[in-house]
């Protein structure tokens, strides 16, 4: 005995790799096809659409394979409306609830197409009815209250994963994972810089996600001038880097009194703890700039420009500053707001920030993933924007030289 | 003009590199010294004694040279008693606080050399008076309350790191910061296994820290055997550790109900977060595990077996189970008690763990570190530990073969 | 104006990825496109075929996209004749030469579709005639000899990308760069087990390719029972394998007179010249295998069983043994040999004998490549094997585990 | 029973570390020691002298402890004249052969001590005598030849570790094998320019050892300019890194007519078979170079400024070039003659070459190791200069900027 289930696929679904995965999929999972209509794109801007007749042996197996071409964008030609449940208590779903790709996605149901709002991995969907009309939106684990409307099952949604942009996708990598190491820099950096500027110029946001790491090797200042500058809209850090940074103001050139009785700058880490108390001593980074303590750097320029910062805790911090979020669900709340928002996102020499952005995002948000270990690389551009760039390279070199470029484009 | 000051060593001075430290530091740092007193201990249980003179040109070059002497053990042969001042604040410290390396140390204060309890790096030290009797013990700068009172400056003040152990260091390299991938790994983790076995024996406290991959790799059950045999007395772990080890019980082996309804094993993600509501449910994992929810794995044992757990929140988590503590803060102080009392620590494939773990440990305690990353392991044998061994090989195997050894040895 | 031409795909075109690829090369190089005809492989067992015009605004860009299509598996639709012209001389080949790709390829010479022998990545192909029969096979540069009739330009060429395999790809994953240190590795060991026992079984040839590590990681008893048992064909190392494989046979378990000479086993580099030296002395290792001075070990196993073995020579090496051959061509031409020959590889611990090996392989070989470090093993998938399998772990786990599967499923 | 001998340190012993290792290496190997005479330096410029008694249980333990104490640089205070015996064969040493250390050495033979010339790790000293008077001098294994007169034993050997620099090492670490990431790059570039550009004024010997990723990040431009102002007198690489520099210019800027027959500069590698093509039709890089094939890059100013290099070869490589020396021995013996006659050494970027080069040097040469890959660094630096830099960072800005800085500051 087989059964089947007829599939639909539409869209630029060969060159995007759509088709072939689904066929693959198909036959990796031991399931067969039958291709029942087929109209191809005949020039680069036309589309493509394929339906087809998928079967298995069982009922688990089928289900198994459509829930895998489901989430490589064929959807059942059939849709019957998805179905919901309330949650059975707060952070608590029901079985079988329908989990998000990061993809765009629609939900069928009262007996229309729903975009999911807030589109990001691994969350629930709940739909929200206000005046007779439904609206959706993804929810994560802890945000979930008894009695949300949740959906479950697979039937009824559509998921429309990214196609390859129609005029070449520039610096950004469709859909790839390669990370190379001995890419010729410049070249690209620049094309990162020419990223950077149209997104500006098209009004759109910019959020930079940096380590500690930046400011050890001496790239503050370039990141600083792009937050002067107006190129960064927000800043996703932890403690560690606004406190170095914070630091490297306070006791890294000048030579004022506390220097003294500090003595010795070969093991920093004493100034890394009196900063920390200073700041608090003040109440915060922006009391500590008003009250003149803090006149340079990244935070300072986030301060003076108004640019959103959220700094997240991590149990390796010292201290730590007022305005760390030390509570990883807020933090994670603030983060997610950040990434909602950015439609360009710098990820420089963080794995920890990074990843927690990077879960926050749709597969349509372009990402640059820089770091100097290529472990990291790899591992942020596995997550998932289909325009993406990995660059193995020092960080204290790649933001200076990026500014520069910026400035020269703009 | 010279100034100048004079120190002292004692102890097995020469073997453990200390003098040898000290000679180089003040030369790098440019001044110059005059052994006023030299005893050389003649065998290998005798101790050595050196008072030198230590000038430089300026108070200020000179008070470096010092600090950096004492943070190595030279420490002032007139010794003066040790200032304190009260903190100005909750949570800062008086400017110049003394700042704690992770060796043993002592206060003089009020006529008598105080040891300092608790002892971990980059602490204040605070004095406590009660019945005209001073205690001293460290506190991390989120734990300073106003009027605490806070040593200053770096007069009375006795550092004494840790001496190479009389009779060879076994498998424990001294001070050793190598790491190699291309030693006999079957050997080195016997010799590990009797260390646990051995520390056990004595009483002692094994604390293990872990990440996820250990689940992944396929460990969990030789690391729960551990547990369950008494050879663990605390886990340091993630959210992320738990779940994974707890999905893999409900979902990972056996075929019940829910696995039909969740389909598709393949992309793992849903059952991670199937598996956090379900405990959600439940209350929580001793209540998961007495509903007979939870009936195998690392936590369970940790459950059954009354091991102390620490489950850490983490930005990247989801969820989290209601077990974990998602204040980085709360999360540092349930870890530093954890360290506190281990004296046999293994740090097995999580480096966020590690280090948290790593910050709370004075130089004295025994440390294992485990991690495919050859520059993991490097990060965590740098932190400082006198007695450690680093060990870059596969987790999935390494937990195996140290269990297997550890019950052959036992 | 425009400049366009025709090309054909077919065969199981869209899940390869081939068709998709095409159309991506066509668009990212501002070409556009035009599906003249199109057949649908309604299902698994049936082929497409997708006639298109490709066009652009040079003819320059037009050959430089078509150049591109047809490294992809896109052929002329109109196959017009190679061209061949004779070499200028020895070890030089003619301009617009024809360079191969990794994949099975066949020339259009003399009225007839002619497949290449031994193909094999960045060669040119040489026409030989016979009774008035044509032969193609690539020849390196440096085999190359004056009046060689060599392939140039793209006309008349065929290039045929492996296809995915129609009934899954087992553990060998097709076309997939990606490589994972956490999946679960004892059910991928024994995956990998059983196809190596099939291999043997189906009369197939595997070669080793192993790095001094897999000795020193204590894993040489393993390979050497594997190599005893029959399921080792040929060996590819280099000098510091063998060498690190006969010391151990002579120096690690043993306790000869020498051994008193030799005095310290601490540091045994010393053991490691004598016996080399040692060796040499004998004549080389067949010669000493016969004199009873290696008794043990993988090069033991190899002379007594008749294992072919190439020992190439690096600057690294101390030495060298006789067996060890110096000169690099005459060295990667023995390589060649072994490659050639090889229905599965194995690459274990070594990134330098790999490439070596891997640059000789056709994209239809299996490979398996462990290494430790990550950046190994994704260097060489890169390379391009259509099957391949690359596991981050600790070689001297990942041998034993595997002779230990191996025997278990034979 | 007990046995004992006595030895002696002297020289700067305390703060170069040798004491404490001794002892340490005493009690670690579980012998004991007695300090018979001690007298320290009171002062940086006085040097120390120890005379101890070192006791073990056997003869074989004690050997094995002084055979370690003497690599350290303990000498036996009563120096029994050297024992040399006759090379039983060509490339075969006799029993027992001395193995050198990478520190300058002496042989106590003939009645007086004699310097041991060209030292370097892992070789056979042999005596030559000339006039009555003797000489000694280290030969790598292949070198020797029958009847040489080869030292055997450890008597009359007296090993010298370097001492630590009186004023300060500079950016060069005494004896650290730590590398980071993170130190700020800027100024220690410009140590690191610094020291070349003293090198230079003192009529020093630099030599830079670079690998093929330096020409495919894009520092080619700014060591050829490095060459061409005479701040490198050697070159030791590889056929990869020639032929890449002498394709960009052949191909890389220019668009000769050649680039229209080579078609697609997309996938170079046919570029660079022709490179090599091209240079052997030429007869060789000087041929190409007065034929005016070659007209810029690194070769290119090796050739008009007679900076020698070498080109050692590899299996892996394509072509060769007629340049490469494509046997390893011979390959090692040009490496072997670069290296003893640096004085500063460059390694840029490539594991292979560098630690060729590595194995050459004694421990006094100073050495730069740059890469991206920690790992290497690590590894390099692990091998035994007393004087070394590693920067884990991009060698695509790191030459560059070395340039830079030298011009600077010049």
């Amino acid at each position: 005995m087989t059964v089947s289930r007829t599939v639909e696929l539409d869209g630029h679904i060969i060159d995007s790799g759509m088709m072939g995965q689904c066929f693959g999929i198909v036959m990796d999972m031991n399931g067969s096809f039958e291709v029942e209509e087929f109209e191809v794109g005949r020039h680069k801007d036309a589309t493509s659409y394929c339906r087809m007749r998928v079967s298995a042996d069982t009922e688990g197996d089928l289900q198994s394979i459509i829930h895998e071409l489901h989430q490589n964008g064929a959807n059942p030609a059939d849709p019957r409306p998805a179905s919901a449940e309330p949650a059975p208590g707060d952070r608590v779903v029901p079985a079988g609830f329908y989990s998000t790709t990061n993809h765009p996605t629609e939900v069928f149901y009262d007996g229309q197409w729903i975009p999911v709002d807030n589109i990001e991995m691994d969350c629930a969907v709940v739909l929200e009815e206000e005046d007779g009309e439904y609206t959706a939106r993804t929810k994560v684990l802890n945000a979930i209250r008894e009695d949300d409307l949740v959906v479950v099952g697979e039937a009824g949604i559509r998921v429309n994963p990214p196609e390859r942009p129609r005029d070449g996708s520039g610096p950004f990598g469709f859909m790839q994972g390669g990370v190379s190491s001995e890419r010729p820099s410049e070249s690209l950096i620049r094309e990162v810089a020419e990223a950077l500027v149209e997104t500006k110029r098209e009004g759109g946001n910019v959020l930079v996600v940096a380590g500690p790491a930046l400011i050890h090797s001496g790239a503050g200042d370039a990141l600083a001038d792009l937050v002067r500058e107006g190129f960064v809209d927000a800043l996703s850090a932890g403690n560690g880097f606004a406190t170095h940074d914070i630091e490297r103001g306070l006791y890294g050139t000048s030579l004022g009194m506390d220097m003294e009785t500090m003595e010795h700058p070969r093991k920093g880490h004493k100034h890394h703890i009196y900063t920390i108390s200073e700041v608090i001593r003040a109440g915060g980074i922006q009391e500590a700039v008003d009250a003149g303590l803090i006149e340079e750097g990244v935070m300072y320029e986030c301060i003076e420009n108004d640019v959103n910062y959220v700094l997240a805790g991590s149990i390796r911090d010292d201290g730590p500053l007022p305005d760390t979020i030390t509570d990883a669900v807020e933090a994670q709340n603030a983060i997610r707001e950040q990434a909602h928002e950015a439609d360009l996102v710098l990820m420089l020499s963080t794995l920890l920030h990074s990843v927690a952005v990077g879960n926050c995002l749709p597969s349509t948000t372009k990402t640059v993933c820089v770091d100097i270990n290529p472990a990291t690389v790899t591992q942020l551009l596995d997550r998932g924007s289909s325009q993406a760039i990995g660059m193995v390279t020092d960080i204290g070199t790649f933001v200076p030289t990026l500014a520069e470029k910026v400035f020269e484009v703009e």
